[in-house]
Protein backbone atom coordinates (compact mmCIF):
# COMPACT_ATOMS: atom_id res chain seq x y z
CA UNK A 1 0.00 0.00 0.00
CA UNK A 2 2.63 2.35 0.50
CA UNK A 3 5.14 1.19 -1.57
CA UNK A 4 6.65 3.94 -4.23
CA UNK A 5 5.34 4.44 -7.72
CA UNK A 6 8.05 4.67 -9.70
CA UNK A 7 7.34 7.89 -12.76
CA UNK A 8 7.48 6.23 -15.81
CA UNK A 9 10.48 6.25 -17.51
CA UNK A 10 11.31 9.41 -20.43
CA UNK A 11 9.77 8.16 -23.41
CA UNK A 12 13.32 8.70 -24.65
CA UNK A 13 12.91 7.93 -28.84
CA UNK A 14 9.44 10.18 -28.59
CA UNK A 15 10.86 12.63 -26.97
CA UNK A 16 14.02 12.84 -29.29
CA UNK A 17 11.28 12.90 -32.33
CA UNK A 18 9.08 15.50 -30.81
CA UNK A 19 12.40 17.19 -30.22
CA UNK A 20 13.04 17.56 -33.55
CA UNK A 21 9.72 18.15 -35.43
CA UNK A 22 9.36 21.31 -33.14
CA UNK A 23 12.85 22.63 -34.12
CA UNK A 24 12.04 22.02 -37.85
CA UNK A 25 8.52 24.21 -37.22
CA UNK A 26 9.83 27.05 -35.96
CA UNK A 27 12.79 27.46 -38.03
CA UNK A 28 10.38 26.99 -40.79
CA UNK A 29 8.15 29.71 -39.05
CA UNK A 30 11.36 32.12 -38.46
CA UNK A 31 11.74 32.07 -41.62
CA UNK A 32 8.68 32.82 -42.74
CA UNK A 33 8.79 36.02 -40.10
CA UNK A 34 11.93 36.83 -41.71
CA UNK A 35 10.10 36.59 -45.69
CA UNK A 36 7.31 38.84 -44.24
CA UNK A 37 9.50 41.30 -42.96
CA UNK A 38 11.56 41.42 -46.34
CA UNK A 39 8.12 41.82 -48.06
CA UNK A 40 7.21 45.16 -45.34
CA UNK A 41 11.02 46.92 -46.29
CA UNK A 42 9.21 46.54 -49.96
CA UNK A 43 6.25 47.87 -49.46
CA UNK A 44 8.14 50.75 -47.17
CA UNK A 45 10.14 50.94 -50.41
CA UNK A 46 7.20 51.46 -52.31
CA UNK A 47 6.06 54.16 -50.73
CA UNK A 48 8.51 56.28 -50.72
CA UNK A 49 8.77 55.96 -54.27
CA UNK A 50 5.62 57.71 -54.34
CA UNK A 51 3.45 54.27 -54.45
CA UNK A 52 0.38 54.01 -52.77
CA UNK A 53 0.28 50.64 -50.29
CA UNK A 54 -3.34 50.38 -50.46
CA UNK A 55 -3.43 50.20 -53.94
CA UNK A 56 -0.18 48.07 -54.19
CA UNK A 57 -1.77 45.41 -51.90
CA UNK A 58 -4.58 45.58 -53.78
CA UNK A 59 -3.04 44.93 -57.11
CA UNK A 60 -1.45 42.19 -55.42
CA UNK A 61 -4.75 40.41 -54.30
CA UNK A 62 -6.26 40.77 -57.64
CA UNK A 63 -3.68 39.34 -59.24
CA UNK A 64 -3.26 36.42 -56.65
CA UNK A 65 -6.89 36.00 -57.66
CA UNK A 66 -6.41 36.45 -61.30
CA UNK A 67 -3.92 33.51 -61.33
CA UNK A 68 -5.68 30.90 -58.80
CA UNK A 69 -9.02 31.34 -61.16
CA UNK A 70 -6.86 30.72 -64.11
CA UNK A 71 -4.89 27.85 -62.56
CA UNK A 72 -8.83 26.76 -61.51
CA UNK A 73 -9.87 26.83 -64.99
CA UNK A 74 -7.47 25.08 -66.24
CA UNK A 75 -7.57 21.84 -64.37
CA UNK A 76 -11.13 22.10 -65.33
CA UNK A 77 -10.31 21.97 -68.86
CA UNK A 78 -7.95 18.86 -67.90
CA UNK A 79 -10.75 16.97 -66.24
CA UNK A 80 -13.39 17.99 -69.20
CA UNK A 81 -10.34 16.89 -71.66
CA UNK A 82 -9.95 13.53 -69.76
CA UNK A 83 -13.67 12.85 -70.20
CA UNK A 84 -13.79 13.43 -73.69
CA UNK A 85 -10.76 11.41 -73.78
CA UNK A 86 -8.67 14.09 -75.98
CA UNK A 87 -5.78 13.43 -73.33
CA UNK A 88 -4.79 10.02 -74.79
CA UNK B 1 -12.44 72.68 -78.76
CA UNK B 2 -12.80 69.48 -80.41
CA UNK B 3 -8.64 69.53 -80.43
CA UNK B 4 -7.88 65.76 -79.22
CA UNK B 5 -6.91 65.10 -76.24
CA UNK B 6 -3.59 63.05 -75.97
CA UNK B 7 -3.42 60.27 -73.25
CA UNK B 8 -0.49 61.11 -71.26
CA UNK B 9 2.43 59.18 -72.24
CA UNK B 10 3.06 55.84 -69.93
CA UNK B 11 5.37 56.85 -66.92
CA UNK B 12 8.08 54.68 -68.12
CA UNK B 13 10.38 54.89 -65.19
CA UNK B 14 7.60 54.07 -62.58
CA UNK B 15 5.74 51.24 -64.73
CA UNK B 16 9.43 49.35 -64.49
CA UNK B 17 9.90 50.62 -60.78
CA UNK B 18 5.92 48.81 -60.06
CA UNK B 19 6.58 45.84 -61.76
CA UNK B 20 10.17 45.52 -60.07
CA UNK B 21 8.35 46.07 -56.63
CA UNK B 22 5.20 43.62 -57.49
CA UNK B 23 7.71 40.43 -58.55
CA UNK B 24 10.06 40.95 -55.50
CA UNK B 25 6.51 40.94 -53.23
CA UNK B 26 5.19 37.81 -54.97
CA UNK B 27 8.36 36.12 -55.47
CA UNK B 28 8.63 36.53 -51.34
CA UNK B 29 5.56 35.22 -51.25
CA UNK B 30 5.24 32.06 -52.91
CA UNK B 31 8.34 31.66 -50.86
CA UNK B 32 6.29 31.98 -47.36
CA UNK B 33 3.72 29.59 -49.18
CA UNK B 34 6.09 26.91 -49.91
CA UNK B 35 7.14 27.19 -46.20
CA UNK B 36 3.79 27.37 -44.93
CA UNK B 37 3.61 23.66 -46.92
CA UNK B 38 6.77 22.69 -45.38
CA UNK B 39 4.94 23.50 -41.78
CA UNK B 40 1.90 21.48 -43.03
CA UNK B 41 4.23 18.48 -43.97
CA UNK B 42 5.48 18.63 -40.64
CA UNK B 43 2.46 18.22 -38.90
CA UNK B 44 1.32 15.65 -40.86
CA UNK B 45 4.46 13.93 -39.93
CA UNK B 46 4.35 14.45 -36.37
CA UNK B 47 0.37 12.99 -36.59
CA UNK B 48 1.48 9.93 -38.23
CA UNK B 49 3.95 9.43 -35.39
CA UNK B 50 1.61 9.28 -32.77
CA UNK B 51 1.74 13.05 -31.51
CA UNK B 52 -1.49 14.94 -31.09
CA UNK B 53 -1.54 18.36 -33.34
CA UNK B 54 -3.74 19.91 -31.39
CA UNK B 55 -1.29 19.56 -28.73
CA UNK B 56 1.64 20.00 -30.73
CA UNK B 57 0.40 23.48 -32.55
CA UNK B 58 -0.50 24.69 -28.17
CA UNK B 59 2.89 23.74 -27.81
CA UNK B 60 4.95 25.66 -30.50
CA UNK B 61 2.13 28.94 -29.59
CA UNK B 62 3.30 28.90 -25.85
CA UNK B 63 6.85 28.48 -26.40
CA UNK B 64 6.49 31.24 -29.19
CA UNK B 65 4.90 33.49 -26.46
CA UNK B 66 7.17 32.79 -23.90
CA UNK B 67 9.93 33.41 -26.23
CA UNK B 68 8.64 37.27 -26.79
CA UNK B 69 8.14 37.54 -23.44
CA UNK B 70 11.89 36.57 -22.60
CA UNK B 71 12.58 39.18 -25.00
CA UNK B 72 10.36 42.13 -23.78
CA UNK B 73 12.18 41.42 -20.23
CA UNK B 74 15.62 41.55 -21.86
CA UNK B 75 14.57 44.86 -23.38
CA UNK B 76 13.59 46.30 -20.55
CA UNK B 77 16.12 45.05 -18.69
CA UNK B 78 18.12 47.17 -21.11
CA UNK B 79 16.28 50.32 -20.42
CA UNK B 80 16.50 49.94 -16.84
CA UNK B 81 20.43 49.34 -16.74
CA UNK B 82 20.83 52.49 -19.26
CA UNK B 83 19.14 54.77 -17.37
CA UNK B 84 20.88 53.61 -14.37
CA UNK B 85 24.31 54.04 -16.29
CA UNK B 86 25.01 50.34 -15.97
CA UNK B 87 25.58 49.94 -19.38
CA UNK B 88 28.68 52.34 -20.21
Amino acid sequence: MSETIEAPAPAGIASERLQSIVERIERLEEEKKALSSDVRDIYIEAKSAGFDVKALRQLIRVRKMEKAEAEELENLLDIYKHALGMDA
